[in-house]
């Protein structure tokens, strides 16, 4: 009998949750009707909207009408960046970090295109900015700080509320991607001292199409879907209200099962790094030792692919990522561990694993086993 | 007991049809992986999308890799029309008509503060473009013309074919909206002479929050969301399989049904118009009396107020729509009606019927009588 596959790559993509699934499901055929309609279907898809941004707002401790759905986190960061620079009529300064995801990074460089003067602040070998080095990048004419919360490849957590008391401070606009984050950091939109903040509802046991934007009361977010004007104006299309509702379902359900996950997930995480470590000898951990996600863990193993590694655990059974999925199959190695200072050679030599709610320590402790035997088979 | 509502706005949305929904499901919680992931979930995924590519290249007549997966009839709209422009550096020329969709209408008004030069070609009484206007139309610096395939207020169809013809003759990029088309009309993009065409799910028995969009080999689109680069780089983000694989299949499922259930609904329209017609003797057809979407009869009620008569429908239990479902709530009157030359009072007075799967000629023959009653009540 083949066994189950072992999925570790959660922070690629993370099953539907069944009681999402039920929450979502009346409104595919049954309550089907379009939020802009004003007859009573109509009417009542409209309410389902309403409630679902409710739910939302109630996790981030913001106004309803804060919250902009999307079809993921990388709408989510194209619209508070494209949109905020284009409030700004494509002039000024944005800083962002080295290690920001490609829908950060792609923006950043079509914004150099369009004039905007960017200025990318440098990462430690863990991977963490420093909150002095994005103070001292601050000009006259910055208009936006753009860091991510925490890192989809190492894990690496950011001081996000120290960087974002210092930058508004200065009234200037603060934005995070935030899409590791829900079920595993708090969320407090006021307590991080943010202004947008990014997420996508299939990295949290939510639908796959499904994303949330943060925008701070009073923030001039230049729409990027033109239309029928809803969301505000900010975000025309058809609201998809099964996704809407199960993003908001299962944003709520991660925060409920927040600390008690983030407890379970991080003792698996640290006995995972300190096995492998024991296991190959060579083995280096990269991230933060202790400020990463406590559900990620991530090496770089000297005279391994990363890219044969993850086929041949696939093969065994265990499913893993090497580097983030956006920019596997791409042969540049990943420039957040260049970024940390590693050579390309080694940054080649990169796997990450990062937890669910499926993951047991028997399923950690069958991995180990097969990691050593498949990285000795590797060299 | 209390009769089921019968649902007359199939133009504004439709149900999830059961049979898509249950190709659908396996994506939502089993095989969930990032297709971007090399492991084996995540190729499975991969190869999902791949087909479900290719099952809607198949209805268009066109290659897999000139379709792209968006969020919905917006974003495709949007994309065409963005994405072709800003590849013209946002210079010269694009010829629309007047009575287009906002996501078309909006990023024109859009286009003017960008320097785009647009001339919005008329319509006559009965919603037509003349094929004659647009050719005239057609200066030297014209890259796009946007015509939309069916009306979705008024249920007039235009010449797309005789109309990209011309355009394409000159080498200038054809796009036309075709969200109203998909199990109604014929979608081959080489009979239609067309180089761009959008279409949005929902409005077939497919899942909100997906659409696509056709665009023919050569045709450089510049992308509007930017990130991991997906969709050969024309549209980044993590791709919705469940959505993508339930477009698909309600796209394939819509066109294998097509002459059938066209021919079904044209029968039934007729009936409608006539009776109503009949029972209300000053009723004025609006649209084309022959040229018109299969599905739509479209009305205007001198001395009615077209949103009460909406909401009178429905406590009657039949949900119809008073124009398009984006801009009800708006207390303008529809600009459809204003191009063909209604004056504002009468626009006010429309009602629009949608038919469906589900439309019976039973349904129609009580609807017939309640709207007459309705209709006497608000006079």
């Amino acid at each position: 009998m083949k066994t189950r596959p072992v999925y570790l790559d959660h922070a690629a993509a993370t099953p539907l949750d069944g009681a999402v699934f039920s929450a979502m499901r009346p409104y595919f055929s049954k309550q089907f009707a379009n939020p802009s309609s004003i007859h009573a279907p109509g009417k009542e898809a409209a309410k389902a909207l309403s409630e679902a941004r409710k739910r939302v707002a109630g996790v981030l401790a913001c106004n309803p009408d804060e919250i902009i759905f999307t079809s993921g986190g990388t709408e989510s960061n194209n619209l508070a960046l494209v949109g905020i620079a284009e409030a700004h009529n494509f002039k000024g300064h944005i800083i962002t970090s080295a290690i920001e995801h490609a829908s950060v990074l792609e923006v950043m460089e079509y914004f150099k295109t369009r004039g905007v003067s960017v200025t990318v602040v440098g990462v430690d070998e863990y991977g963490r900015v420093n909150p002095r080095d994005v103070k001292a990048a601050i000009r006259d004419d910055t208009f936006l700080v753009s860091i991510m919360y925490a890192n989809n490849e190492i894990g690496t957590i950011q001081s996000i509320a120290k960087i974002g008391s210092a930058v508004q401070k200065q009234e200037i606009l603060m934005h995070t991607d935030a899409v590791q984050a829900p079920g595993l950091l708090p969320l407090n939109v006021n307590k991080l001292h943010v202004g947008l903040m990014s997420f996508s509802s299939h990295k949290f046991y939510g639908p796959k199409g499904a994303g949330i934007l943060y925008a701070k009361r009073g923030t001039q977010v230049m729409p990027q879907l033109r239309g029928g004007g809803q969301e505000r104006g900010r975000r025309s299309s058809t609201e998809n209200i099964p996704g809407i509702v199960g993003a908001a379902t299962a944003f709520a359900r991660a925060e409920s099962h927040r600390e008690k996950e983030a407890s379970r997930l991080s003792k698996l995480r640290n006995w995972i790094i300190k096995e492998a470590i024991f296991r190959i000898p060579d083995a280096l951990l990269t991230g933060h030792p202790r400020e990463r996600l406590p559900n990620s863990a991530s090496f770089c193993f000297p005279g391994v692919s990363g890219e044969h590694l993850v086929m041949r655990l696939s093969e065994r059974g265990f499913d893993c990522s090497s580097g983030s999925a956006c920019s596997e199959g791409a042969l540049e190695p990943s420039h957040v561990l260049l970024a940390c200072g590693l050579d390309k050679n080694a940054a080649k030599g990169s796997l990450r694993i990062t937890l669910g709610a499926s993951t047991t320590q028997a399923q950690l402790a069958r991995f180990a086993l097969v990691l050593q035997e498949e990285i000795k088979k590797l060299r």
